[in-house]
């Protein structure tokens, strides 16, 4: 119980924070010596580049005959060569089906401070993580520090917060006591918060942190054990939280296959296997809709999705046109659009868009546009690092391939030299004119840095546009633009219906593209784009069934 | 506002009452004349005998030129010959859509009194409701009082106030403030629980107000508009909640479409019609599992079902034998096994059951339950009216037709004379013996007054047995005894893992059939016999989606 004395007051603080929905932040963001250490920084790149090329040891799963590991750097283009032990999904199963029987019966205090712990013990290994998360997504170095550290433990605490909230919601046990006239009716009622079962968390190859660990935190904390399979290009991120959560159940005496890291390989995926076996209750998955939409319709599951969507900017109106192109050049070129929030149509009225200077023509923005974009990725100290590098090949080839006949190329893709790296795989961002009639060329998700500028007849069709969009083929964010507060409003209540968010008027050093712990929810969970918010009470809710018990009073 | 005033306070002590989870009524459930006046009771007979054989003229949902209505009494096996407007689903779809827009910009606390004031109107008709009940569901007076007046206006409140609780959880708006070392970064940020959509409310012909009432201020409380579709054989006692809520409505200024009845005959059903539409969000359901499934593989849908189920009795070990079997021949007995909540497997060891006095044999306990059922069913004064009548034809058949050839007949079915209605139709119970090794003549819901006395090895696979059809064909209530608490332990912990609640070692005044408001989760979600409960959070919550909104403070 010595955990839950030391962490219970920071699950305390991160319950008011959910409720307050103001910022809070568990784990520092900045990765600054006075916060982390002098050295925290050179000995996680070092770590990481011990670990290269080996064995990783660190799991306390049982000993395996198969070491596999497909991941490679988008930096290098080369393979990391680090190997994980391999199970079978049987192994992996049988041995989470045994586990389950420990895990439920921890109390949900001791529960939630075991898991803090191992956010406590991976603070430590952020820096590691931030190398682990840069070779195997492509981020830059600040967006895998940041996404992958303190924002994913911040997303984890979150989840447990929430979990542990919804687990002590109603009393234990209670007399219920009805009068009857002539006497009183006693009953012992008891409640118990009983978990579903095997939950199966499938990372994705871009965020393999902080899209995966909101789930597993949230099956954990609310009784079910965790088989994290993640994507065989990113690996490593997640491995080091497993191997570390694994360390803290061992030593409090528990089965440390809680939470098993089942990986896999291209050419072997035991996604499916698992997925589809009976005792799995609970899914956890990101990535595209295609198999997201497989997974929802498995029977007998409760699976949480974050798949594709085809998020808006829409520009009606603004103070500082300059200041606006800025920020959403910014957007699209982070992390070299490879991010589920970053915007991909754009919708400016054909009239153009009002400012106090007068009108800014279509034309005009999208020259604008283009300009700002080419002079943020060709400034050697800010290009590179805001655009990183591109996970995966087929990503490239969508940006070559999308262009040709569709409209009028305002910026052609192309690649930068990455100053530390030289064989990084780089684009730029596309940017493409597209008329509203040509409605074909925009109702998709094109993953990767494409931008299409969509000319509409005015507002209420680039809203009409983006709410369709929504409704049909899911968005996960809006960043919209306008000094009129009656436009505000239709917009905010037309893409509410779309169960889409909308950031209004950004300028400055905030992004559409940033979701924050314990204020936004993360995918509303209300459109195509995913079926599940991070964190919602609705996430954890469903990971457990509230069953009662009652005996007359003795 | 006036009605946020008055009715605040109930809300407030509903949503206290939730988390207290102790005995709490809102509407007294004794008919009593000090309660509800001298005349109510009568005044109540008199206003359903007025409307016996004609055009059911309350609603405030536009004209039809088409009435309809199929309802039979049980008790006289005759038409009632009362008749409804009927609508296309069309019209109905439609309506609900203009009223969808008016309704959900509602204010959740008008929103949540408006419902409110629509109960409080109701319990002025709860004896009218009470004899609607009886003749079309065939229940006996004082259930059709207690189950479709007060106890569905409890359930009903329970739903509002949980639902109210899960709209106000979170801040309207915040302002977000987040150090950024030189300066602070502040967003105005602003969360919308948006409605799904069209709501519909599929009702069943045994409990027409308790099971629908649940689901109806569910989807209403949380923005959603709401299409009843009634069971063509019971559609007076919903029909007067419905209209009585669009008057409320109607002088709020408001659209009565906003909840809606969408009355059918059984020879055309709009069931199908409704469910599929795109427009329909959400659906909850009371019925047959064929059915219940077909819904919920609805695409798009959140759908909320309470189908049927195999409930389970597990006798181990007793202190009274006797009042053991009093009860749960009374369980049986009561509105016939009507009830989705009455006891069917008996699991009985072969060595039997163990008391103080000795151990009572399984043939000794079999006669005894026969004797006892008997007793009761053949007492003038107690047998018709704890019995009531058999709703549907094929009830009565399914008994009729069950026993041949299963297992040795402790008690034959047959029928009872009823004072009141010499036309009533009637079934006794039959309890059959049959051995576990025969599971396929227990595995099947026996809806109707059927108990089976299954001889097991020992409690082990009493449990077992139960257990195994909690999860493969579902269970809505266990009813176990025991005097060991390390068994009694076994079976809650093994019963919890098929989300199966269980009453322990009720006797006297209290049944396995009663799952009170406030306090006892109904259906718990977890197993085959439904996916949603009466009421915990998930049941409002799916209702809506939290949308959030954010700009630059200015």
């Amino acid at each position: 119980m010595e955990l839950v004395v030391k962490h219970m007051p920071t699950i305390n603080r991160a319950i008011q924070a959910i409720h307050e929905r103001t910022f809070f932040a568990q784990y520092p963001e900045h990765p600054s010596p006075k916060i982390y250490g002098e050295d925290a920084d050179k000995n996680g790149r070092k770590t990481f580049q011990s670990l290269v090329g080996k064995k990783f040891e660190e799991l306390l799963q049982g000993n395996s005959d198969q070491w596999i590991g497909d991941e490679e750097s988008p930096y290098m283009q080369e393979p990391l060569n680090i190997s994980y032990p391999a199970f079978s999904s049987e192994e992996l199963l049988s041995n989470a089906d045994t586990a389950f029987h420990q895990w439920r019966k921890v109390k949900a205090d001791l529960r939630a401070a075991i898991l803090v712990e191992s956010l406590d013990r991976v603070k430590n290994r952020f820096f590691e993580i931030a190398y682990a998360t840069m070779h195997t997504t492509g981020q830059g170095y600040m967006m895998a520090f940041q996404a992958s550290g303190p924002h994913a433990a911040d997303r984890a605490l979150e989840a447990i917060a929430m979990g542990y909230e919804e687990l002590t919601r109603f009393p234990e046990s209670v007399v219920w006591d009805k009068p009857m006239g002539k006497y009183n009716l006693k009953l012992a009622k008891e409640w118990r918060a009983v978990p579903k079962g095997i939950s199966v968390v499938i990372g994705c190859s871009t965020f393999p942190t902080w899209n995966s660990v909101p789930g597993m935190y949230a099956s954990l904390v609310t009784g079910n054990p965790v088989i994290i399979k993640p994507h065989p290009g990113a690996i490593l991120p997640i491995a080091i939280f497993v191997a570390e959560l694994q360390k803290v159940l061992k030593e409090e005496g528990l089965n440390p296959a809680i939470c098993q890291l089942g990986v896999d390989s291209f050419s072997n995926m035991i996604t499916k296997e698992l997925a589809e076996d009976d005792r799995v209750k609970l899914i956890d998955y990101t990535g595209n809709s295609t198999f997201g939409n497989y997974l929802e319709g498995l029977k007998g599951k409760f699976v949480f999705t974050e798949k594709t969507g085809v998020n808006s900017a829409i520009l009606d109106s603004v103070v500082d046109i300059d200041k606006v192109i800025g920020n959403l050049a910014f957007s699209l070129s982070l992390y070299s659009g490879q991010m589920c929030t970053a915007p991909q149509n754009f919708y400016i009225p054909a009239s153009g868009i009002k400012t106090p200077d007068g009108v800014v023509s279509f034309d005009e923005f999208a020259q604008k546009f283009a300009d700002n974009i080419q002079g943020l990725v060709n400034n050697p100290k800010a290009g590179p690092f805001v655009l990183g590098a591109i996970q995966n090949k087929n990503t490239c080839s969508r940006v070559d391939d999308f262009g040709a006949g569709k409209g009028k190329v305002w910026l052609e893709s192309t690649q930068v030299e990455n100053p530390m790296f030289e064989n990084a795989r780089t684009a730029t961002p596309l940017v493409l004119e597209v008329d509203a009639k040509n409605e074909d060329s925009f109702s998709q998700e094109l993953f990767g840095p494409i931008a299409l500028l969509i000319k509409t007849e005015n507002t209420t069709q680039s809203v009409a546009l983006a709410k369709e969009m929504a409704i049909k083929h899911g968005a996960i964010s809006c960043g919209a633009y306008t000094t009129d507060s009656e436009i505000k409003e239709m917009i905010a209540d037309e893409m509410s219906l779309a169960a889409t968010p909308v950031s209004f008027n950004l300028t400055g050093g905030i992004y559409v593209n940033q979701h924050a712990g314990f204020s936004d929810f993360h995918v509303t969970g209300g459109n195509p784009a995913g079926n599940a918010s991070f964190t919602n009470p609705e996430y954890v809710i469903k990971r457990f069934t509230w069953v009662g018990f009652r005996e007359p009073l003795k």
